[in-house]
């Protein structure tokens, strides 16, 4: 098939084989980049690592006035797109508003269960946050308020410090606390332009803590679902099946069993409805809302209270009281809840940049990770003092707003107004409301959040991140959620080690009637030349991998001489190492070559080095080692450095 | 200069475009590496993490009883290169060995008293630990015993926990405990073969915090060369100056100082001596021990010690008492003095080793790190039962040893028997020994641990290097070793986190007249070929950079995109990424190209991939990635894909 192109290389070795003899140092030069201004070169990499997505571009050669306009949209994009905003893209965020208020209602009193506080503070959270977000925030798809994971993270690690049942203002006060911190750090990260460290919670670290954590959630939910009184604190699988075992004699409630399994099903049937007919996509996002009207309503009829029905009870009414003076700015509890909210606020801060990047290259439109972080800590720590806790983009209600046909974060807006009208109108009527049906919903919210097909994919594509998957998921679900976090974080550390201390190598042959050399484990085909062994490094050379590679490839020559002299072949005379994937060298770097070289020197092989990039080149000079091996040893490609090694050659075994 | 050759290519170039009408997807197919066993690939990873030398190699195919004894050998490397010793090189070790003696005996009474114990614990940790090493060690060269910077770094960290004057008996106990536990990590990190943990510590930051090490050493001196009796505990500068100045006016003493001062500039014109003169390297190796000899001397038919002139007064007499019941196997000062033990045995270590490379590469033999380190271990744990404190491999004594023509550990063997004479013969003869003297032994024995030239070369070579290197040596002398040592090790991991979260990129362009693309930066005459952008990613691709990467690759367009339409050239229709240089890809990464698919399908630009590694290939075709591009659209190389890719265009701007 490929008999043209080759054949025709073929030429070109042949003819090149036969002009050697005559032309032999010919061969292009390897480039040496311009010198830099030291300056410059910092600047550059500062850049590179801070503002790699270059956020001033805009303000390049603007007039003052403009600059400050462009300035004022940057911090409040809503300035910006809200000029072009139309009566068209209102219908569709006001529709997919109401979709997503119908769905967070629920959810947000159930939320507020799951981080050990009263109902109303789940609604809190999500009026002051959305407001804040939908000016400041540039995703136009994610739905601002509490989470899940988010809930339970906060739940479990204030409640280690304060028991909410016998002390609930403390409590609400180290939550408020948590929250303030959560939306420093976020704004710090972002304000520093740091965001890159949420970057070091992997994919599949993050599939794994994300279902674990569901888990988790819904194991909590027995209790509401079975209608336990006394059950326990810890969040792990085995206190929490023998809680759920001890009470199953007298502690069961067969009504709360019948309500919460009823509309448990009823809820699953409407999310499968909706993954067969796409279209149907607002039957799981309305089936919540109906679900606690129905219920409520039945409860009250029947006053299934009486019979040990669990009801929500009190909600108050009227909307977020003022909590500045409630932030702990002092005393013990200042550095529980910074150390409490740095971790929420990362976490949340995760959750809300994952969702961002998805629907952002779902629609093709650029999301600006630092600026957002901003937006969703200015939106916590505003949050905090107006009694809400940590709120960031939940994933199930962002994708019902995507589906729903939102165009903006007006969506956001909307949905806050509601919450509002629920907050001052309605909630007297959640008096009713089972907690078994916040159970079954919040079940049903969090079993998405399993994502089976991932892991199984992530199984196929990489055995090392499904470790850290796994890990993640068992350290939840076994242990706690930070123990989870801490495993799944130390796994993807572990796998930057493992790629910086050992990169991989690789001998290289010729490609039959080609000038191509390449790997000779992934082309069988490809041929050793005689006399010369060729090494690819894969990586940069540091400090870390330095000794290793020079390890590696006199190893790879001793291994090599062996075989060639059971076969009796000519010894090799010379190592090409081939540095294209070198990107850069340190200092311990250059020592390991150095040392190489010396150990090359002693056995009478010569040292060629094949195309090193800009920054290595520079490097080399500097250190004078392209003195040590020759100028004349540094070539362009691996088929210039073999066409001029070749000849040079004593073939003799 | 390069004329003929790339005249060649042009043709084959020409040729080539020539053919291209006709038989356009003839080209070399991307090698599919052959499907591996999951366990095969584990244990293949798992071996060149851990095994990387391959530590077995030499028992493959042996009988038993070889094996055995292969193993005997392995453990006690003397009973193999024992058999081979003869007279000759006994010469070169007697030598060698009563050299290093000479230089030793003042340089540990210097040293215990830097780790606040009395001067006999420094001689007992020259005789056992050298013996047991030279039974178990495989470097010809290094020189075992105590060394400085460990005996400040255990000194000033027991200190901060027991006070050795008021509570001497406690304190020896837990120097003790921490030399057993320096042993232990010594020789757990061995047997595991962890030894690539110390290769985080880089070349780098080493030459800081040596630096930084030897100028505290020195301040450090002060107190026994200016005859001070109140002197602070802190070690960094400022508290050091301003002990030496407050006792400025009735603290010193003119006799100390003039002693002190005399045999300071004697050893340091020895020193000069022996830079200026290879040969007389022998000269700087006896003059300290000429020093104490003279001193003492001196001091005993002047009795200066009555006129205010320190001296050692009491050396116990007799080898090393057992001291394995001293040991704290239990209790609070268990955990410290693990801790403790920890960090000094990795420090002994790093040093242990970066002698022994740099001996082993000069006389080109291998060393198996982690064999030296399960050595190393064993003397220190042997060492910690024999009242002996943390001895490791000392750089100046070792240069010594392998300058006075040593051939193996014999030569330690030797020295640690004159150790053993002295400790029982002579060390009365110690009493008027001035304190002065072993102050000015000590600061020219650290002096040369302040290199530089190294940290010159360093500079020029790598500016975050330097920076490692500097702030290793500012936390050690401002602040204290551990600062020190934890600022070297924070900023080398920042270096390995920047790496593999902000890989380079590079656009390519095609050499004039060549088949060869390359980072236009580097080569200015490399030519874009229009229509088509070529990016080579220079990085493994992995949750820690994978957003970047897509991220930085769209920005290559926007900007490229840009500068065409203001030059009204044709539009960029196919995105080439050359992929030689990525070795791996992860789930996130794999995420990351569908991104980038899809963003460029929204833009109507074609993704070209061109040489994707064996791993690569191996994922993109388990996450049928390889289909949602198009087998079609993977080539062997760039030219390959750009020869393809070219007729199809439609170069209309």
């Amino acid at each position: 098939m490929s008999n043209r192109v080759t054949d025709e290389m073929d030429i070109v070795s042949v003819s090149s084989s036969r002009r050697n003899s005559e032309s032999l140092p010919h061969v292009h030069k390897v480039g040496i980049p311009p010198k830099q201004n030291l300056l410059k070169e910092i600047a550059g990499t500062v850049k590179e690592t801070f503002f790699a997505d270059d956020p001033l571009r805009h303000f390049k050669d603007q007039p003052r006035s403009r600059k400050f306009v462009l300035g004022f949209q940057a911090v409040f994009p809503i300035f910006e797109w809200g000029r072009h905003y139309s009566l068209s893209k209102f219908k569709g965020d006001l529709i997919a508003g109401l979709t997503i208020a119908s769905l967070c209602i629920p959810q947000d009193i159930g939320y507020a269960k799951l981080a050990n506080l009263p109902p109303q503070y789940g609604l809190y959270s999500s009026f002051v946050p959305p407001l804040i977000y939908a000016f400041m925030g540039s995703s136009r798809d994610i739905a601002i308020g509490p989470v899940a994971v988010v809930s339970l993270l906060l739940g479990s690690l204030i409640q280690n410090e304060i028991d909410p049942t016998k002390n609930p203002a403390e409590y609400l006060r180290l939550t408020f606390t948590a929250t303030f911190f959560a939306g420093i750090t976020q704004v710090t990260l972002g304000f520093f332009r740091l965001g890159f460290l949420i970057d070091f919670l992997s994919h599949a670290a993050i599939v794994g803590f994300m279902g674990g954590a569901a888990v988790t959630i819904a194991l909590q939910q027995l209790k509401g679902l079975l209608g336990i009184k006394k059950f326990t604190k810890k969040t792990d699988i085995i206190s929490v099946m023998h809680s759920v075992f001890k009470a199953a004699h007298h502690g069961w409630n067969w009504q709360t069993i019948l309500i919460g399994m009823s509309f448990l099903a009823f809820l699953l049937v409407a999310k499968y409805i909706a993954k067969k007919k796409k279209k149907l996509f607002w039957v799981p996002a309305i089936a919540p809302l109906i679900s606690v009207i129905l219920s409520t309503f039945f409860v009250y009829i029947t006053r299934a209270d009486k019979h040990g029905v669990q009801i929500v009870k009190h909600i108050r009414r009227g909307i977020n009281p003022a909590s500045v003076d409630q932030i702990f700015f002092s005393g013990e509890y200042l550095a529980k809840g910074f150390r409490i909210g740095v971790l929420a606020g990362m976490i949340a801060l995760t959750e809300a940049v994952a969702i961002g990047r998805t629907f952002a290259s779902m629609k093709d439109y650029q999301l600006d990770g630092n600026k957002e972080m901003v937006a969703l800590g200015t939106m916590n720590i505003v949050g905090s003092m107006t009694s809400c806790y940590v709120a960031t983009g939940s994933f199930s209600r962002s994708a019902v707003n995507y589906m729903s046909g939102c165009h903006t974060a007006v969506s956001n807006i909307v949905m806050s107004g509601v919450v509002l009208l629920t907050l001052e109108l309605i909630t007297p009527l959640f008096k009713y409301t089972p907690n078994a049906i916040l159970a079954s919903i919040i079940i049903s919210a969090v079993i998405s959040l399993i994502d089976i097909e991932a892991a199984i994919l992530i199984w196929k594509i990489d055995k090392f991140d499904f470790v850290a998957c796994m890990g993640a998921f068992f350290g939840v679900v076994f242990s706690s959620v930070e123990i989870g976090l801490l495993i799944a974080v130390s796994i993807s550390f572990a796998k930057i080690l493992l790629q910086v201390t050992r990169p991989r190598t690789a001998i290289l042959g010729k490609l039959p009637r080609t000038t191509v050399y390449r790997n000779i484990l992934q082309y069988p085909d490809a041929a050793k030349v005689p006399g010369i062994l060729i090494v690819r490094v894969d990586s940069a050379i540091y400090f870390s991998n330095s000794n290793y590679i020079k390890e590696r490839i006199l190893r790879w020559l001793v291994d090599e001489a062996e075989r060639l002299k059971e076969n009796s072949q000519p010894r090799i005379q010379f190592l090409i190492i081939e540095m294209s994937p070198v990107t850069d060298i340190d200092t311990s770097g250059i020592h390991a070559m150095e040392e190489l070289l010396r150990s090359l020197d002693k056995r009478d092989i010569k040292l060629v080095l094949a195309n090193p990039g800009p920054v290595v080149v520079d490097k080399l000079h500097a250190s004078k080692f392209h003195e040590m091996i020759g100028e004349d040893r540094i070539f362009l490609t691996v088929e210039d450095a073999v066409r001029t090694c070749a000849p040079k050659m004593d073939l003799e075994p």
